[in-house]
């Protein structure tokens, strides 16, 4: 029988929440580690891997720090009065990784993921990157999941279509590499957040001829996120079974996300990119969702990783009013 | 007789300008000590108490940390061409504090506010936190100079009503404090910029019940701040003899509220709240300003405290236009 | 004869980029150094002088820190479609600076831009800071070069009249010092951006006596930059051959400009700072452009500097686009 | 039965170590969380108080950010060639804290480290604070335990015997309060590193006048810290039961604590310190340990509490040897 | 009659005290600002020049960051039991300068101190730069003062003999300026401290044909200090009437002055830097101090602000000593 | 012909100096590209590679971090009145690295080596990484280089030994890789500076098995360096042809270098580590230098960066002085 004491908290539930008010849950006492026996709806999945990033990057502390930030973050969304703590949601660990060969590293991620689609089926994925290199093995994962043709929303400043010949499969690749393997048509992709002074000419011309539907920046700015989110949903499930949802948090201002590898000036405020993400959570057709490109090691007071945990919960809160008519 | 040695400014001076240009008048110029004498119409009061904050707060330096940037900024508001130098402005001090009395902190300020109404009848008070317990005793002595009902605008993220037995009054429990003390009525309570993920259900509920109105942080991205800053007023004005407007710092994003201990992303814009101060400023009936949750030991080149000022000399250019019709 | 040595790379090669797509052009690989036998249409020219500021800056450094950035930012602008490297551009260098004479450093940067004017005659001139003290100098070669009268379009939020007795020619003068000398008329000068409580009333009344067009940092956050850029642009170029462009990266609110010497909150937002560097880029009257006030040093991971190299980028896309009807 | 996802490491295993060496030993592998039902030899125990510090301080922080190296550093002493994962130790936890009442707090401690010692009998601690004021309730628990008289080492700068009218049971008091209740005479205390301009005459005086055995820092450093240690635990151990060891890191030099609340130049050197607790760590009467006065919040890279985890590794490693002649 | 009000503070002793222990005196509490009649016997003066540095530097702000720490340390010396509250010392203000014009600056130190010195004989002042380049000034003033030949022991990882032509008088020409005005003769100047790779061959082989006595920082390393200092001493006075100490905080390792302009690896500690301010203070010979480039701006926490405090308070226990045989 | 523009410094030279001294040599003067014609004596070789690390580590951008602290730095080492610039040494730039393939990497530097060794026979290598791993390809080319067995004396906290099974060749096998290959004996190996807590039981025995001579950081701490360098010649120069000298700046304590990943405190000095590279350049059998795992992503300052340099710098003068009995 284990014993109690009396004013002494144990270390695990420290971690989860140094103090506590009764009339309140945060996220970390919901998105609780898996048991290995349930069968969640909700899947929180870490892949810690960016040694594939072209600059240095430590995006691979991302899932510890979004799990930090878990403590501090209630489940309610005041907005849409919404308490996400009804979702069965559960934090399933990270995909293993080498130290070394990157190449297993991504196979890791594909194999990982499969793996995880096999044993719980009807999850829905939510995965922390990592740089943006996991996108590839992932949609790969997803399609097989999927069982059919996918299409991608992705929002980012940058188009990630770079020769693969150059530097292998890195986070300038993702895209690029989808569609050299026949993975994803060129049609059933959509990016937003697309930034000048951060892609070159002969990427934009390979982006168009693949078919590509973009939306730059500035557009961004200037017309309402809503349309843009519409058009792009309309062109990634054109004759797709599931649209799989990317976010590179380097799409948003510097201001707003000052620990990002690559970060630019003029982006995507925050206000947008979750309304954005609210949408694509509530649209029945979305059923994967990753978000990568965090450097916590460069992210003063963790602004950047604190966004990414609003994304993800603006996210859940569409998700969990899609059976809402 | 006191010498005067040329070439040598006396260390008092150096602290309000290192260097002044003859044509311009710093705050630190206006906004000087009080002698013990006059009967200024403006009383600047800071109250350095943050241990009663839930996480760990450094807002007890806020005051001395807004005395220095007062060498800094210049007395004049461009935009309504007011120089705020001919409001009779002092800086009374700072109200006294116990190292581990907290219960004795809180009613110092209720009692050294007393005190303060008292002997400068018809002063404006400008309290500076300090975290946001300190409203709760603040209200109170308020209450009583105003000699009658009195309403609360609060510009916030958090709705600060939680159950006093979890943790005694901390920053979390002002509002509830004055509710369950029956200083301030429900319906007399207006709350402005209330954010997602960090506030709970039941607490909503909770507001509800008890009249208080509420509006988002979402709802003042997508409406004018004008507008509710509008019916925030009818309802604390409703029935009351004079309005409190206490205003948290962490309302704003953290990209412009970097210095707050509990920062949100998507949060208030600088443009919104600063007209919600001047408007908040000018109306007659408003007669009591805080502003709270500022740590100057997280606030990288004292943006957040720089913000802070600015509120407060905005709020007093309303103010000093009121006469103005 | 050199030698090659396989998988070992030059350091000059390595400062301009450690690793290269072959489909991507960065701007170090086009604004490179001048071989002093070109005759560019464009040419980048550092001015490095800060100790005319009035509080510590260390504005000098920005020259090089904008070098440095020129290996990370490609001339790529998605919105227009536009590839800067088809611009005949080089970086000149640096006007050279006294260590202790700061009215010979004046002088220098004076008879640098003559010397410039002269050898390299049709230049467009980039002008880098340095402090704003250096546009007084710099727009009296300008005057010079341009054989006649000359406007002024100011992007700042200080209108930089203060009186030249109190500490001579600093940061805080160059306007006050063209209009003394006779080089512009305060007619032909428009401010857009100035702040409440970063001016005083006395610079303010003679700014209106001088008959400067001034547009505050709030009208710029309720109005559209683009009308108030029309109307200054009419009033620099009323009666005058050519119009010089200075942008005092102090305009930015803190949270987009956190490394200027003098910040501000509730400044201009870059959307809107762009959106003007793009339409005085396209003015056929615009003729020379300057750009001061960053401090490298107070920077976290350069945003400022990185927004001002997006500026000067974005400005060469509006000239870029002169031709194009 | 529990589900194996091949590829995929579960969450609570990726805190303890984001990737493993089979043949190394980590803390996180060693001192890990306490089961309930074990009777470890050495229990780590983390008490979270620091709102009891004259100055703001986020030592409260510091069990959970000491838990977080334990993934770093190995169980390994190289130099006595000693694996401390042979030691029975446990994380207990955390003492309880309340949010605002602070003498609860202390009542908590002094009640649950009683309640530790009656459930876990023959228990060594490890308590980590928090700040100095949590000395003095741990002392009085530790008398009841110990049955007897008890004497103090103390490695510290300041000498903690300000009176307690002025502000109450703080960082600045835990000795006065011992002598003042007569927990522990003033013979059997023993204290190093005291700094000057850190403390007061006055204090200086009462410590002479209650037979305190002192150091300076300026002792230690021209001395051996060996002869030091030895006298003080001549004088700790004199007439008495058990030795209490306190640690104030900041008795280190800044250089080497940047992360103490009061740091001091000129302190004790690294070297120093862990000498001191080996030889501590080693002694048979020595029956309790505590290390406080550290703030996460303002530790560059967690330089002060990697520094914190060696003290106590250290001193673990001579306890280890004790049975070794 | 001026009004006191209970529980209320007034600013200026917030600044110097948040809270006090009635039996400890502060720096703050001691060390008051100049009332213009007295005739203290120590004298801070603040000289806030900086812009005559090669490289950029704050040091201008370091009298006013060493008032901030005023309020932080305790004005007793536990290793010698000396209490400096018995000295008579006032903080005189600082010297005036110009913003842009640097001669005029270098005029006012000099006409500045000849003034204090007439105003205030017998005053031992205690001048806290700016940067090296006042000490020429500084010197000269006290040469008159002094009236005969004076000395200098400087502890200094540089020379500062460089050449006048290249840049004027700045903070690499101070002793160059001594020597070439005929105010101090080589013979009599002694440094200590002298750093590799911080100098160049010429000037070494410069410095020798002037006969200053110089030991490097690996002497200092190697040997005791107090030799050193005794042969710097012996040096200084051969033949002169006064010795004038200047201490440049770079000597110091870059960990242990973490925020001077030019910092060294493998410089002096604080151990031995102390030693010497003891050594010098307590010599008869011995009639001024200076203490130089100190940028607060780039000083994490203040620590090296907080050195140069220390440095300056042991210097005046050695001072109090005097009388003592 | 080129044109010379008075007062404008063209972008290069600015880059080597901003301002110039004439009697002074900064290593920016000395150590300048290669111009792919001379045979220098000398060659600095930049290794940028640290996916390779186990934790995140920005190692790569070591090489031209060092290049930008070129232009701080004098050449002259007053210590022993020798001056660098008669050392005839050359930047020849960095080996070229695969953003994704890491093996290739390796076998880039090893390939990279063998061609710099036989286009420049005699040429002795400073090779800056990088992270440790480098060493391994590094010195499988020095010993063909070297034509016979090599030794190696390593300065470092780690042991570096670990098996190449669980991450591959990374920063923690570099030693292991190279026993296993067979290109260096065991006994040829000598490590100082080992520490506790940072290596395993399990390695300590591999490397006593294999017959490394190891001494701890305590032994360097309480014996002379001197004797323990003087050791490790011996061990690697036993039989050998030459030794490898490889520094792994973690060896430092915390407080000297900040900027590493895997920081430890009570580390080496730096006058410690400086007087290690003195000897160690100054004896003949010495042919290869190596120094690694810096970040100057996480170094305050540059801080360890510098120190860096220093060592190189330390190391040279030794070596320069090699002819001198």
């Amino acid at each position: 029988m284990t014993k109690q004491i009396e004013f002494l908290n144990p270390p695990e539930i420290i971690r989860r929440s140094n103090w506590r008010d009764r009339y309140e849950t945060k996220v970390a006492q919901w998105l609780t580690p898996w048991d290995g026996v349930e069968l969640p709806e909700i899947g929180f999945i870490g892949v810690p891997l960016s040694k594939t990033s072209i600059s240095v990057s430590g995006a691979s502390m991302t899932p510890n720090a979004l799990r930090e930030l878990f403590a501090n973050a209630t489940t309610y969304n005041v907005d849409h009065e919404v308490d996400l703590q009804h979702l069965r949601a559960r934090d399933l660990g990270d995909i293993s990784m080498h130290v070394t060969d990157l190449l297993k590293c991504h196979a890791n991620i594909e194999q990982g993921l499969n793996n995880v689609y096999e044993t719980l089926p009807g999850l829905f994925p939510i995965i922390a990157g990592g740089d943006h290199s996991i996108t590839c093995p992932s949609v790969k994962a997803f399609r097989k999941h999927a069982g059919g043709k996918v299409g991608i929303v992705q929002i980012d400043s940058h188009m990630d279509v770079r020769n693969l010949e150059d530097g292998g499969p890195s986070n300038g690749t993702p895209i690029r590499g989808l569609l050299e393997s026949g993975t994803v048509e060129g049609r059933n992709i959509a990016q937003i957040g697309i930034h000048s002074f951060a892609n070159s000419k002969a990427y934009h011309d390979y982006a168009k001829s693949q078919g590509i539907l973009q939306f730059t920046a500035n557009q961004v700015h200037r017309a309402g996120i809503e349309s843009l989110v519409e058009k792009a949903i309309k062109a990634a499930g054109d004759g797709t079974e599931a649209i799989y949802v990317t976010v590179d948090m380097d799409v948003l201002d510097q201001a707003f996300a000052p620990g990002v590898p690559a970060m630019v000036p003029a982006g995507m405020t925050p206000w947008k990119l979750l309304e954005a993400a609210y949408m694509l959570g509530r649209h029945p057709k979305v059923k994967a969702f990753d978000i990568v490109c965090v450097d916590p090691m460069q992210d003063p007071r963790r602004a950047t990783v604190r966004m990414t945990l609003y994304v993800i919960l603006t996210f859940l809160t569409g998700y969990a009013m899609r059976s809402n008519p």
